[in-house]
């Protein structure tokens, strides 16, 4: 007899096909809640495929007393309560590596994208303005500007790698200095915040990281500051953001991440000075293949008894 | 007295207050003809200080007896008949290199724009889809392709250096093999085209790179394949490219400059796998300011009988 699993969300076949064939799979779709699951699916359900936004905790971990597993499709599992698995000796495992290039991609797109007005341009021509009124308006450099990168775990250093061609300067913040020659170390997000023109955050999310880059540090980047941020809403206070790029206290956003997806603050809607991307940094076909298929291995190896590919408790 | 010159287009603020300081300056203004410039100027002109997409030919040079000098604005020359102002005596100087930063950061941001889908996310998220319908759909993924730049002088360099941390492999087409560790050399584009994912044009214009690019290279790219022109629309045969792209022949194309500039084919506009720039690759206000620098001091030194700077005759 075949496992029973619930899924979280919406896969794509790719991912639906393999899991059924290992699997008697129960799908709770994006916003329903656990009371439109059939009865037996609590007392048969053994582990999760989890992917979503929303919080995983206590509430409905208990009502699986099977549950034995939690597989995180994503590296992020800031809305998973693991604290509350690991007391009760359930296994969380996510997909750390896999999407590490594909954020950092999306970062020094946004980077560019923003500085050199490409999503404007593309309007500008479609639109017929180039034909009608002539050139579009000058934009920003990229090569050169000083870069400050906020967190400089796997995806940091691959933003920061990616961005050393361009010729600027290379600050990062971190706790203690890390391994990586030529690039200026800063303790002090404000003090770094400070000496860079563009600040691209790639911390985790999590409670330790809430507003870490809070409303001095987005002053201090000053009116020609850019701010990218691919890592979670809650790293950034939001509202400080939005002052800012209301009032021209910064320049510029690029964001990915918002406190509240996909219901994003409505004030975001009304700048034209911020590049809004919907939570796409992992989103390629090639990497969520990956990622799928790290989670089954996962799912596989918990079945099998054998050890987790990738747990984080 | 001041000498007098010619100017082509549009200046901003920062040229036109310098360059009416040092001269007396009669202005052509964008699509105006000849004749809508006082009489007197004709014999007074002894330079230009030229920004034109429009040909400058045997006509406009007859016109101004006293001709001795045309200081482009921009690295390429192309719509420029240098051959007739040599033989005329006329010295004629461009804006090389200041620009090669600007040109290569805009490949690359079409690049990962175009393969992420970056314009299109904007939309999604702006036009309320993602509260409305969720995940914006999978895109490509940039790191680890094969990318091919056609033509490496230092703007195809430039691109490949921006690149190569992405991780994939870098391949260039150019009659000879260059001093480039670890690049694959080609040299025929139709072999390149299909050892490899993207192709990056960074051509120079003029009659020698008309359609370098043609109907076979695009084919050879293949269904997978993405088309990025940062060169000259002329470089590319402009008629096959749409084909190709209207056919699902290549994936995608992202493209800065078209062979009927503004007034590019209207068959582009009905395209949603294509990313359209208006010609904006140099387009920002730092290499703005530094280019009319550049073009005001190639006058001075004109006027002055010293040595040009930067002289392409």
């Amino acid at each position: 007899m075949k496992p029973h699993i619930l899924t979280f969300e919406s896969y794509d076949d790719w991912d639906t096909v393999p899991l059924e064939e290992a699997y008697t799979v129960y799908n709770l779709p994006h916003g329903a809640s656990l009371d439109t699951l059939p009865s037996e699916a609590f007392e048969a359900v053994q582990a999760f495929a989890f992917k979503g936004h929303n919080k995983l905790g206590a509430d409905i971990m208990d009502a699986f007393p099977k549950l034995g597993m939690i597989a995180n499709y994503g590296v992020g599992f800031d809305t998973i309560d693991v604290e509350y698995a690991s007391s009760k000796g359930i296994r969380v495992t996510n997909t750390p590596d896999v999407l590490t290039d594909d954020v950092a991609d999306l970062a020094v797109g946004m980077v560019i994208a923003q500085s050199r007005g490409i999503v404007g341009a593309s309007e500008w021509i479609r639109s017929g303005n180039w034909a009608k009124n002539g050139a579009f308006e000058l934009q920003t450099k990229v090569s050169g500007k000083r870069v400050g990168i906020v967190g400089l775990g796997r995806i940091g250093r691959a933003v920061a790698e990616r961005l050393q061609p361009f010729g600027g300067e290379i600050h990062y913040y971190s706790r203690s200095p890390k391994d990586c020659e030529g690039w200026i170390h800063h303790s002090d997000i404000v003090a770094m915040a400070e000496a860079v023109d563009t600040l691209v955050i790639t911390l985790s999310g999590g409670p330790k990281t809430v507003e870490m880059v809070g409303e001095q540090a987005i002053k201090a980047l000053g009116p020609n500051g850019l701010l990218v941020n691919a890592s979670r809403g809650t790293t950034v206070d939001e509202e400080a953001l939005l002052d800012a790029l209301e009032t021209g206290a910064i320049k510029a956003a690029a964001l990915d991440v918002f406190e509240n997806e996909p219901n994003i603050n409505k004030r975001f809607m009304a700048l034209d000075n911020v590049l809004l991307q919907p939570h796409q940094s992992s989103g390629t076909v090639e990497t969520r293949k990956i990622m799928g298929q790290l989670q089954r291995d996962n799912l596989a190896a918990y079945f099998a008894g054998k050890e987790l590919l990738t747990p984080v408790n």
